[in-house]
């Protein structure tokens, strides 16, 4: 009696995070995890996730190794990737409905900091789920997949400065703008911490939401913003763009912090103020700032090495990670196996 | 022939510097300093400005002694003191439109470095030039004159919780709305540096209003935060002061901060996050900062001992001012001078 096919299925998948320029903070009301303003991101070579697949029909529940690290059935984002699992196994052939999978995901950055794992973590997983399912989806629907479990994770199945829709009306789709090599941009993440945020994205902008007497105008001014930051992308002007992203990234943390969320600390702020001090001396390096403490420099390729250096002797910066614009999700063969 | 008696006529006062519990940030349109949103504070006993206005007809110009060092005739508060000045020998009697006055001012705190310098400041030279020209005027009146030069310094005319109020078709009167004893509140402030601040909150406030994508936001979040906080006052209800004073504190720094404006460091993040760990630990402590680093926190008496100990301890926080409800602008009578 032959082994089930099923039971062996399995795909390798590699997917960066992306920094969003123009950000998203907030989900549109009605469902489907669609973010509720359209944000504008650039996904970044430098800071991986790589995730095996494997569906296995001997297994009860689905497994997750996280960092080397099995994951309880009942943990949060062994819960998520489940969700996910699911909707691949229900678009799947019939074999595949009641398999379990484990999921092996390994980052090679901080994980649950602000570093935007989540978004490579599960675009890495859906296109992997997708592919061992053996399905034949599109980067669009494998993005639509992404998108459920994490919505910037939509952003990371594409490469270079990629679009995710957001608003009322949107049905949240993502697509790539622009490629990894339009705009000359390096980024310099400051990493201020290897620990996990104390506010998870998701429960931040829920406070957010509830909470903040400025979430109304933050809804109603982003628009704009991410139509400056696609026509300034588009033109290649490094300067605007970097002044659209730094201001984007104030108005999202002022957001949060009217509603009690903060994700900042000391060493982010010291990190602004050497970036801004860095500009007024001639440099012209910009500042973002994702849902959690490290803040990351965009710098143009000719100024990187001046600007490392500045940054590298800030209080509270633990360490520099360079980054530029790079590829979207794929797949990758495990050495010496089959493809 | 006998010598002018405008030539010795001088005056004494002290105040103190307030906190806005429900804090104002930006003016209204149309001149006079009046804030575009009402605001209410608690005048502070434990910090103090002490400032004599001696005018004197052999002076060419105004002179301004601040903290033992003389002021350069165009230095920015000079400027500000003479004009208040002006509007005092304007009132006055003929005698003194020509005279020009030497102000000699002290703090026993940082000056301009958001502890509300300004506030004592403008309070104490207002009353004690009105009271050296020998104006009769009203406590109303003084506070009149106060906020057309600094309008925090109209509140701390008036001892206790003030109210001044704000919008565009106020007059920016400011009046006590209960005395110093009627809520069981003390505050610790936390301070975080000696230094002046780079952003004064003139401008400040110039560039929230310009560039802030949330200043209409504020504008209209905050007359009700300001309705609800004068009822928790009124109804000696602690807690929801407290609570009502912390989202104003961050309102206001997050409408700045979405214009560039930061004026929070890492050692004041440390002190709010001490604050909030205080209180989920049982200890009913809230914070407000104002235009600076400084945090200050609200306490009851009972707890003022535990809550010093802690702040004590935050990394960033160099000393403790321990502050109660203290009394407005009063005049002082020089030890061994006549009154």
């Amino acid at each position: 009696m032959s082994e089930p096919l099923v039971s062996r299925r399995s795909a390798t998948a590699i997917a960066h995070p992306n920094i969003a320029l123009a950000k998203y903070w907030g989900k549109r009301e009605g469902g489907g995890n669609v973010p509720a303003v359209p944000s504008l991101s650039v996904t970044l070579a430098g800071m991986s996730t790589t995730t095996k697949v494997s569906f296995d029909a001997t297994l009860v529940d689905d497994e997750l190794v996280l960092n080397g690290v099995v994951q309880a059935p009942d943990a949060r984002t062994k819960v998520r990737a489940s969700q996910l699992l699911d909707r691949v196994r229900a678009a799947a052939g019939p074999e595949l409905h009641t398999s379990r999978a484990r999921i092996v995901s390994t980052n090679d950055f901080p994980t649950a900091s602000g570093l935007a794992s989540s978004a490579s973590g599960f675009a890495a997983l859906a296109l992997a789920s997708v592919r061992a399912a053996g399905l034949d989806w599109s980067a669009e629907q494998v993005a639509d997949l992404a998108r459920r479990s994490s919505a910037s994770a939509a952003r990371s199945v594409f490469g270079g400065f990629v679009e995710l829709d957001g608003g009322p009306t949107s049905d949240g789709a993502a697509r790539a703008v622009a490629g990894p090599k339009s705009l000359d941009l390096r980024v310099i993440v400051c990493v201020t911490t290897e620990a996990e945020k104390a506010t998870s994205s998701t429960d931040g902008m829920g406070t957010t939401q509830a909470n903040s007497p400025y979430y109304a105008a933050w809804v109603a001014d982003a628009p704009e913003s991410h139509s400056l930051m696609r026509a300034a992308l588009l033109a290649g002007d490094f300067t605007r763009v970097g002044e659209l992203a730094e201001r984007s990234a104030l108005a999202m943390h002022a957001c949060a912090m009217a509603a009690g969320i903060v994700y900042v600390t000391g060493a982010t702020l010291a990190a602004l103020d050497e970036v801004r001090a860095m500009r007024a001396s001639g440099l012209a390096t910009y500042a973002t700032i994702d849902a959690g403490p490290h803040l990351k420099c965009l710098v143009r390729a000719s100024e990187l090495a001046a600007a490392r250096a500045r940054l590298e002797r800030v209080p509270g910066v633990l360490r520099l990670i360079e980054a530029t614009p790079g590829d979207g999700a794929r797949l990758v063969t495990p050495q010496g196996a089959p493809s």
